[in-house]
């Protein structure tokens, strides 16, 4: 049995979804931008994505931008988010457990005159919102917060957050990166009050190589690609209609599923965490009101790329943190403060809505196996 | 009978290749950036791509960098082949008929310090080489010539050009956008003698929102997107694995199929010129060494706008430009010094490996029907 628990790094493409991708690119494949009829059908069709994305978005589709995917979008928010204040704030406050594709384009903004505030998690995986609230003062432009820890599953409060923010400075602009949390939390980017927000295709059964920026209408980014009337020449370059619209109809599928999945989910993280609980070697290191998707535990005294390996050989599929770090030490564990030698043993188990219970049985037994064979004691 | 015939607007995606990304996008579906089984198994399906595509290029798969178009790539080479001489040498040299995604980021550095300038095309079409050559200096840090023009399907002697470029200033940064040339011209980087070069699937019968930059061995360009180790931390982001491998597949099919295509496209050429020949009022605006898949013809007294729609209500889809102008005026033929009125009748007709002889005849007679129904005389 093949058990892949690696969906925060990427999830299989659900075939409806791989359908109409197949569907676009032999049938509907005209270019938006041609003025005959098969330019107006994609054209159609992308528009109707816009609109179907927007609509699980809660916004209007005027105010959705396709991307490349998660690391443009955030790129693109940071970068321009901070050019639209420079001149009268140049102060970015984020955390320092966000995705790479956030903290290197601050980190690059911050080598180039910026005010960078990196507000670090605590020992139990969680930010203090006092001290993000505490981060911001008149100088501070822009706020990036992610909406879900990748490799946690700590769920930040957004919505308090990017209120308080604004009332201690209305000219900051919040932008919020949502990758992991879209389609798993209720999301709606009015009510969380953020100006910006970064979702991707690739974490919710939809191709890697799509996602979309939410611009709130009356925040006037600039463009970091140039050329081309696509897009309002905010985002030029001929549309990738066919993974818009994969991207839109997974984004539906995940919205419409939203309650039952989390209550699966939820049952998920609890078995597993019921299993560990008699094992004394292992601990748990996701919150406990963390998303019920992301399990992070530490087996400890076994090196997680050495167990990793080991259950892969087993056909279980798990992560040692972030993909996008690839097996380098992670810098989300580093930030809480945890101990070297249990950051080291960290396992990321992260679920999906088709995860089958038995994959954690069958994940249990491998990590028991593992603790067996490999254990250093 | 549907007639296709603006495939330098885009084509649509061969059945096999459409395959590909199906069978990708449901089964290998695994993060190659991922430690386990089905991370490996991703990482080697993408550098597979790579090295394919790499081939065809005439490169080290190391050179090859996917994009996610030709106009992030366009991009990426303009801003950061600027910023890599810009200490030392502040000027671009390009021409004023390149594709938007080029014409707009020089325009953005010329704004900021850059000293840029277009070498226009003559009536002809044509770029004059020694223009070009004049207009390299010791202040030159960077010249971005397309290899095809995408309207008028000039050809340019990019290999002669990049020698003496190089010969003047060995400092210059040589970039050509490939995008209309590719698959269709014989193409070897090492041969043309430039440092990057810009591809994209979609123009090949691949999908939209794949391409690649061809990056030479010792050229250190700097990303434009930050975050992540994928693809050597240049162009990081989780990798359209699908698209690459459908971009490399495309590619190779089109390699494979050259000869034979070019030939195709020339008789198809021939036919439509020879058709043309026979009415006083067609005007063929294309220079006659151009590309053969790429007709550019003004049917005078007719507005482009006008004939266009005519002619797509009978099912035959061709341009009245560049589809990333969306019917705006082209800049293309206004800088050969076309006078207006034939400017204001063009047409762009634009062929594939696919097309039949017999969208030839049909698009002939729609012209006629045109002239004989909304002819302004």
């Amino acid at each position: 049995m093949e058990c892949y628990l690696d969906n925060s790094a990427t999830t299989r493409v659900l075939p409806q979804v791989a359908d109409t991708v197949y569907k676009v690119l032999t049938q509907q494949y005209g270019n938006p931008s041609s003025l005959h009829k098969k330019g107006l059908e994609a054209e159609l069709i992308l528009e109707g994505a816009r609109r179907d994305l927007a609509q699980v978005l809660g916004c209007d589709s005027s105010e959705v931008y396709f991307t490349s995917g998660g690391t443009e979008a955030n790129n693109w928010a940071v970068y321009s988010g901070y050019e639209l204040r420079r001149r009268r704030a140049t102060g970015i406050v984020t955390t320092a457990f966000e995705h790479s594709s956030v903290i290197e384009p601050v980190q690059f903004l911050a080598e180039k005159g910026a005010q960078a505030t990196f507000v670090a998690p605590d020992i139990t995986g969680h930010i203090d919102p006092a001290a993000v609230l505490g981060a911001v003062d008149e100088n501070t432009g822009l706020v990036s917060l992610m909406l879900v820890n990748n490799e946690l599953g700590t769920i930040l409060p957004i919505k308090a957050l990017a209120a308080q923010i604004k009332r201690k400075n209305p000219q900051v602009l919040v932008h919020c990166d949502a990758v992991q949390g879209f389609g798993k939390l209720p999301l709606s980017v009015h009510s969380l009050g953020v100006d910006m927000l970064t979702v991707t295709g690739h974490k919710i059964h939809a191709p890697k190589g799509i996602g979309a920026l939410y611009i709130k209408k009356g925040v006037h980014l600039k463009p970091i690609i140039r050329g081309g009337q696509q897009q309002k020449r905010l985002r030029p370059g001929t549309e990738n209609v066919a993974y818009a619209v994969a991207l839109a109809q997974a984004a539906q599928i995940a919205d419409q599923g939203r309650v039952q999945n989390t209550a699966h989910a939820t049952a998920l993280r609890d078995k597993l965490l019921g299993l560990c609980a008699q094992n004394s070697e292992v601990a748990v290191n996701s919150p406990a009101d963390g998303l019920p998707y992301i399990v992070n535990l530490s087996v400890l005294g076994i090196r997680s790329e050495t167990l990793l390996h080991f259950l892969a050989e087993q056909g279980i599929y798990v992560s040692s943190g972030s993909a996008c770090a690839k097996g380098g030490p992670s810098h989300v564990l580093r930030s809480t403060g945890m101990d070297l030698a249990r950051a080291d043993s960290a396992l990321r188990i992260s679920f999906s809505a088709y995860t089958d219970e038995r994959e954690i049985d069958c994940l249990y037994q491998g990590i028991c196996q593992a603790q067996a064979t490999l254990s250093r004691r």
